[in-house]
């Protein structure tokens, strides 16, 4: 994995780009619960929320096959969200990102700038 | 992945049993919704309630590494979540279980039945 930005922040969590062929965004918590259950209600109903806004505008600007959403932590166990467009033609599809690679991708997407504008929007829009 | 089989269901979600050297259940939606933004809120409120309660189980019943939860559908796109509880000593930590496989495992956990028993005790007391 390469290294990440952060997109947008507030007190309880935090969402960074994922430097990838594909949309993958991660969300974290700002205090480094290990597991979900530890999150307080707040904090994981606003986790649960970003994800769904981000899915929603994902699959409004992308139309991509599928998204893909998961919480692992294996490695960093701090409490975070992966969530990524996938798309039939992308590396690594129907495989999860940290399966197999299918192929070279020659994937072709729209602007992620605009992507992150509409979503930061639609973000400020909420909170 | 081999046959999974049920463990409990009601009108809006039901619970499989994966196959696996490590815990691992499924939680699908009974209608065949694709993706997580079009379920309806009392099901998504179930499903994320259900991931809960199997989290807290595992993590007082089994003592894991960490919990893993992923929902992908890249070949079956229809929603369903899996959570599972991983071992430094499994097959694929820190890996997630879609990756490289990183050893020959020896895991020796407590049994499984009475890990399902208490789950199943702790959901009929919510639902």
């Amino acid at each position: 994995m390469a290294a990440s930005k952060l997109l947008w922040e507030n007190a309880l969590v935090r969402i960074e780009v994922e430097e990838s062929e594909i949309p993958w965004y991660k969300i974290f918590t700002q205090h480094p619960y290990k597991e979900m259950s530890e999150v307080p209600s707040k904090t994981k109903e606003l986790l649960y929320e970003l994800l769904d806004t981000i899915e929603r505008e994902m699959l409004s600007y992308y139309r991509p096959a599928k998204i893909n959403i998961a919480s692992f932590g294996n490695y960093l166990p701090h409490v975070h969200w992966h969530i990524m467009a996938r798309f039939e033609e992308d590396s690594y599809f129907p495989e999860p990102m940290w399966g197999k690679k299918q192929r070279e991708s020659k994937l072709l997407l729209p602007p992620k700038e605009l992507f992150e504008s509409q979503l930061l929007i639609s973000i400020a829009l909420k909170y």
